[in-house]
C-alpha cells in the first residue's frame, strides 16, 4: 500500500496512481484529524469522494504517529493525550475516538487504537502495553458495532440525489441493492483489523495474537515493528507471531519495508503491507531498480542516456534518460520528486506482482 | 508558450503537457547555461532530446535574465560580464556566447541577445541602448550564419547509427532526405528571431523594428516590456509596435501576460507569447477560471464540493473538488502546485483555442 498521508501521495494524481495499479492507499488518521479535520471530510462524503478515489483506502489509528511525532504525550487508561505538532495544541485520542474519526474518514479497513511498544522494552513493560492494546482493542471493537453505521458513505450519497430518487433507494434499501458509485451495498460496512503488539518477545506475541483473535477481527495486523530493532530480530518477530494469526483471513504487516522484505514477507504469508519507502526515498533521489539503488544525484548520471532501469517499463523509465532525472534533482525541480516517485512506486508495485505469480506457481524467490 | 525554465515546466510530465495540447515550450538559457550546463545538454543531443520534448521549443537569450536576476553585471560594447545567481561565479554572455549556447541547446527557436532597457529611461538612454540591441542583433545574425550547422540534432542522431546507416545517410545528404527522429530535414537549421527594444517611445519603437527587419530575421519579438511600466503604457507600445512588423511572419510579444491580455494580443495580430503567470501563479494558490481569479487558499472553500471551474473541462476540474485542490493548497502537498499547474496551463491554452476560433470566424472578443 503507497502512503497517502494527507489524502494524497506525494506528487502523484490519482489518475497516475491508477494506471500504476494501485489498489489500496494507506492514509493516515493523525495527520486528517489535525489537517482538513475529520468534519471536512465527513461532510465532504468520506476520504474517497474528497480525494476522489473509487478504491480501497485504508486508514491507521494514529497511534503510532502520536508515539512517533509527538513528544509531549501522557498515556493513561481512558487513551493518549499529546500536543499536535502543527501548532503545539492539546489533543487527545481514545480507543473510542480513533473508531469515530476512523468511521467518519470512512476507509475501507480501519485498524484498532493500539500502543506501539518502544524498543526496547523490559518483560513487564512488554506486558503491560500489550494488556493495555488488548483492552482498547476490545473497546474499539464495542464502539465501532455500535457505530459502524454512522460511515458518511450513504448519507453523501443520498444527499446528492433528488427526493424522487430517494423514494426509489428507500425501496431498494430493503433488498440491498442501493449501491454508491464505488459500488458498495448500501448496507455495507467498513472493516476493523486488530493489532498484535508484544514487543520482541515470540511468547508474548503468540498470547497477543491468541487474544486478539479471541476478540475477533475480520483481519489482523503485526504492529510495533520496524521501531529500531535489528532487522534480524524484525523477521524473527513477523515468522512466528505469522504462524500464530488465521491464513484465511488478511494478515498485514504495517510499516515493512524494502523491496526485498516485501518479497520475502508476502512469500512467508504476509496479506498487506505498508511503508514510505518508496515516496519517501523518491524524494529524496534514491531510486530502487533492477540493478540495485541508484541515488540519482551522483554526478556519474550527468551525461549518462540510458533509462534509469533498462528493465522497466514505467512511464519514466520508458522516456526519461538518467542524465535528464539527474538535472531535474540536482535543480531541486519539482518533477524530480513526481518522476521519481512514479518510478519507485512502480518498482514497489511490479516486484508485488511479480510475488504473486510466484505464490500463483507454487515457486520461490 | 509555457515557460519550462530549466527544460521542465514546474511539476508537469511531459506526457501531460502533450495531452494538454501544448505545442510550443519556452526554456531559459541563462537558467541551463548555469544548469545542467550548455556541454552536458549538446551531449545529450540538444534540449528536445534531454527532456524527451518532440514538439516545438524556443529558447530566449539569456539577456532578460542577466539583466533581472543578477545583480552584479558589466554591460560593454562586447557583452555583458555578470555573477551567477546560484554561486557567485563570474560568468560573461556576448552575442556570440549567446548564439554558440542557443545553438548547443537546439530549440527549434532561439532569440537574438538584447538589452533589455529599463523603466524608467529617458530619451538619450533609450536610443543607446536600442543602437546596442541593434549592433548585437547584426553580430547574432553573423554568428548564427556561420554556426547554424553546429546544432546538435545531426550528430546527435548519427552517433546512434550503425556505420552502414552512416553512410547510406552521406548518400541521402546530398539529397536533403536525411531525417532525424523528430521530422526535421537533416539540412533544417534553427530559425533566429530579432528583438524590438526602444524604451516607451513609439518613434524609437518604429526606427528599431524598421532597423532589425533591415537586419533581417525569419520572426520578431518585442522585448523590454513587463518591465514595471503601467499596463496601458505596454498595450500602447504593443499596438503602435505591431504596426511596423511584417504580418506574414511570426510576431512574438515576450513576457506578457494576463488571459485577458493574451487574448487582446491576439487579436490585435500577436502571433506568440511567453509568460511564467499560469504556472507561477498556480504554485501560489491562484486560479484562473472562468469565473474570475480564484485563491484556492480561502478558508471559504474548505468544505466547496464543486469543481475549480464547472465550465472547465481540464482533468483537474473533470475529477477534484475545490475543498480537495484547497486542502491540498493549505497542507503544501505536493500535488497542489501540480494540479494547480494543469488547470492554469489548460485555462491559457484553451483561451488561445477560442480566441484562434474568434480569428478563423472574423469575429471579436
Amino acid at each position: 500500500m503507497p502512503v497517502g498521508t494527507l489524502a494524497s501521495v506525494k506528487g502523484v494524481s490519482q489518475d497516475v496512481l491508477e494506471d500504476l495499479g494501485v489498489q489500496i492507499l494507506l492514509a493516515n488518521t493523525y495527520h486528517l484529524y489535525l489537517r482538513p479535520g475529520v468534519e471536512t471530510v465527513r461532510q465532504m462524503g468520506g476520504l474517497h469522494r474528497f480525494m476522489s478515489w473509487d478504491r480501497a483506502i485504508l486508514t491507521d489509528s494514529g497511534g503510532f504517529q502520536v508515539f512517533s511525532l509527538t513528544e509531549l504525550r501522557k498515556v493513561s487508561e481512558e487513551g493518549v493525550a499529546f500536543r499536535s505538532h502543527l501548532d503545539g495544541s492539546s489533543q487527545f485520542l481514545s480507543p473510542e475516538k480513533a473508531m469515530e474519526i476512523q468511521i467518519a474518514l470512512g476507509a475501507d479497513i480501519i485498524m484498532a487504537f493500539d500502543e506501539c511498544t518502544e524498543y526496547p522494552a523490559d518483560a513487564s513493560r512488554a506486558r503491560a502495553s500489550m494488556e493495555l492494546t488488548l483492552r482498547w482493542g476490545a473497546r474499539c471493537k464495542d464502539y465501532f458495532e455500535e457505530h459502524k453505521g454512522e460511515v458518511p458513505w450513504s448519507s453523501s450519497h443520498l444527499s446528492s440525489l433528488s427526493s424522487q430518487e430517494k423514494q426509489v433507494l428507500r425501496f431498494a434499501q430493503g433488498d440491498n441493492r442501493g449501491n454508491d458509485n464505488r459500488g458498495k451495498g448500501h448496507f455495507q460496512t467498513q472493516s476493523l483489523f486488530g493489532i498484535v503488539q508484544g514487543g520482541m518477545d515470540p511468547a508474548l506475541r503468540r498470547e497477543s495474537a491468541e487474544r486478539t483473535i479471541d476478540i475477533g477481527f475480520p483481519g489482523y495486523a503485526i504492529g510495533g515493528l520496524s521501531v529500531g530493532e535489528p532487522r534480524e530480530l524484525t523477521r524473527d518477530i513477523v515468522l512466528s507471531t505469522l504462524e500464530h494469526l488465521p491464513s484465511d483471513q488478511p494478515r498485514y504487516l504495517m510499516g515493512v519495508g524494502t523491496p526485498e522484505e516485501i518479497a520475502e514477507y508476502a512469500q512467508a504469508g504476509v496479506d498487506m503491507m505498508d511503508c514510505v519507502l518508496p515516496t519517501r526515498a523518491a524524494r529524496h533521489g534514491l531510486l530502487f531498480t533492477s540493478e540495485g539503488r541508484v541515488s540519482i544525484k551522483q554526478a556519474r548520471y550527468t551525461q549518462d542516456e540510458s533509462a534509469l532501469d533498462p528493465a522497466c517499463d514505467c512511464r519514466v523509465c520508458k522516456r526519461y534518460s538518467r542524465a535528464y532525472l539527474r538535472h531535474l534533482y540536482a535543480s531541486n525541480e519539482l518533477l524530480a520528486q513526481v518522476l521519481n516517485t512514479i518510478h519507485n512506486l512502480h518498482y514497489y508495485l511490479a516486484t508485488m506482482r511479480t510475488v504473486r505469480a510466484w505464490i500463483r506457481a507454487g515457486s520461490r524467490l
